[in-house]
């Protein structure tokens, strides 16, 4: 691997920097990736090995980042799950048959990886051979809570009212939801590991609608049980958002990276979680539409919280937004090296 | 004053039984709210003092609630200062003209509150002869943060990219900003107090979407100025959402009663805000669609989490949500009362 930060960053292992990805790196603020999402529909990205991968690539060529991660889409599993999804037109994925009750749960199927999504695994082993061991290929899912509350509302949620009515009024039925979709996970994941993917996310976008005591009881012994299916494998980041208020329940799920948005200190969050953790983040993505100078004195106060201790890898706290300028992701990426060099 | 709980509570001195009162309890979740709605504009019903007091009203004739909150909404302020607002059919408000550069904000205005909201000050006073001391009255205002954010992106957001923006690049114009807003919001609580409202709530809805440096550095001193300006009238809550993890510094702002979300235990949250103030909340709202036996067991555990401490007024963590079942509200008011009498 010629460049290893990454690695080393999860491990807790001195590097001559700070490594420095972004979640989303590959999407709609790249004119590049635009001219291609001009031709196809999102799903024919995800589905067509060679267009996945050149997207997965764009940002690597564009920015010095120290990891690619494997264009994809959380929803993907849906479809080997039984569940019928559509990416309507200017719109978010709704699913036409959402779970909600024992006998929907009953008839969700654990898919098969490499007949149900060949096109991702295909495409991670392209771009395992295009990278050439430039920098490492993350693979990633979404956690057990937000798929689980995807598959029940049907689309994005406000309230997440049918996922914890639910969770509170047949908390049998959860718990056997919960249990399938971390088998879906886990069977998911190892099927990207197994393809080449060097280390794995799982995205728990939505948990944070959740209390800490909610957690505890309906999300942590799920997400524990993915993280401890695969974490001897490769390197594993525990990322959620909103979850700030309780990120000492959230690490007992497992990880080695912990990812965290910004509405927390990173040194209070390091400090919480342990130092015996890798930790990612967590710049407000919208710091990336201010000037540069503002950019460059943001990232340099992270890197401050940070405190130069090995197991720190650069992130924002969430995805990149749409319409955030190229130039300034360039800014951030290239001032997190000149910061943290060693 | 018959029921005198619910200010016992702001001020920590002993009651009978927790008080309680719901944000947005004056809502469409009632058939007797949609029966007025179906024949006025959202709009019509706040500048119509009759209309208002009615709707004002409506919650506490069906409920055992130890206070009235004044029906009306965080944006009334706004053609005062000169900002034009319009109510889209199914759409949330929108803005004509958002403030964006210093220009703007020049424009605006402080507000005369018995010219511009005359309706609402009538309103109150209706309320409070229709009440006759049955159980207090509070008044409210949209914080600070939240009023300059809808103002400045026009329409509901997701990322508050140009509110951030104005932040990042433009702190002088900002702090003009806010420094005008929480004047507004000063005469327009103000003028609450002076009509007859016996306690003041603040809504921060939305500055949970900052982290804590920058609540501290652009929130922290405009919503004290407010507090600081009518702490010596009547009793302040300063309620935020979203913020759990920074709540002794939302704390510095001041307030006789701090309100938080469910993301923090009620207990950890008092720890943090002092037992020198009031606490208001907190249970998620979507508890409200379980059934009744799990909702009573929930309100028994956030009672649990105050501990019976003087202090405590019970509430959601958020408004309540459309479709929300009238009986198990009843059930919530019934039981914090049992569970809580001494």
């Amino acid at each position: 691997m010629a460049n290893d930060t990454f690695l080393r960053a999860c491990r807790r292992q001195p590097a001559e920097y700070t490594p420095v990805w972004l979640m989303r790196q590959a999407g709609r603020y790249m004119k590049e990736y635009m001219a291609i999402r001009g031709k196809h529909t999102f799903l024919e990205m995800c589905k067509t090995p060679e267009l996945a991968c050149e997207v997965t690539l764009q940002p690597i060529r564009a920015f010095a980042l120290d990891a690619a991660i494997i264009f994809a889409d959380i929803l993907l599993p849906l479809e080997g799950m039984g569940i019928k999804l559509e990416f309507a037109k200017n719109e978010g994925p709704q699913i036409k048959n959402p779970v909600r009750t024992k006998k929907d749960i009953d008839a969700v199927r654990v898919i098969n990886p490499a007949e149900d999504v060949p096109y991702l695994l295909k495409a991670i082993k392209m771009v395992k051979s295009e990278l050439n061991g430039r920098v490492p290929l993350i693979g990633f899912s979404g956690a057990p809570f937000t798929l689980a509350s995807y598959i029940i509302e049907g689309e994005g949620s406000r309230n997440y009212i049918h996922t914890k009515g639910l969770m509170y009024s047949d908390p049998g039925a959860w718990k056997a939801f919960m249990e399938k979709i971390a088998d879906v996970i886990t069977v998911y994941l190892q099927a990207q590991i197994e393809a080449g993917a060097e280390a794995v996310q799982l995205f728990d976008s939505w948990v944070g609608c959740l209390g800490p005591d909610d957690y505890r009881e309906f999300v942590l012994p799920y997400t524990k049980k993915v993280i401890d299916s695969v974490k001897n494998t490769v390197p594993v980041i525990n990322f959620s958002t909103n979850t700030g208020t309780y990120l000492d329940i959230v690490k007992q799920a497992g990880g080695d990276v912990m990812g965290v948005d910004w509405r927390v200190r990173l040194d209070d969050a390091w400090k919480t979680i342990g130092h015996d953790r890798a930790i990612q983040g967590n710049l407000d993505p919208v710091v990336l539409f201010a000037p540069v100078e503002v950019i460059r004195r943001r990232v340099k106060e992270v890197l401050d919280m940070a405190g130069g201790k090995p197991g720190h890898i650069f992130n924002l706290g969430h995805g990149i937004i749409v319409g955030t300028p190229v130039d300034n992701v360039r800014a951030l990426v290239d001032s997190v090296h000149e910061f943290s060099r060693r």
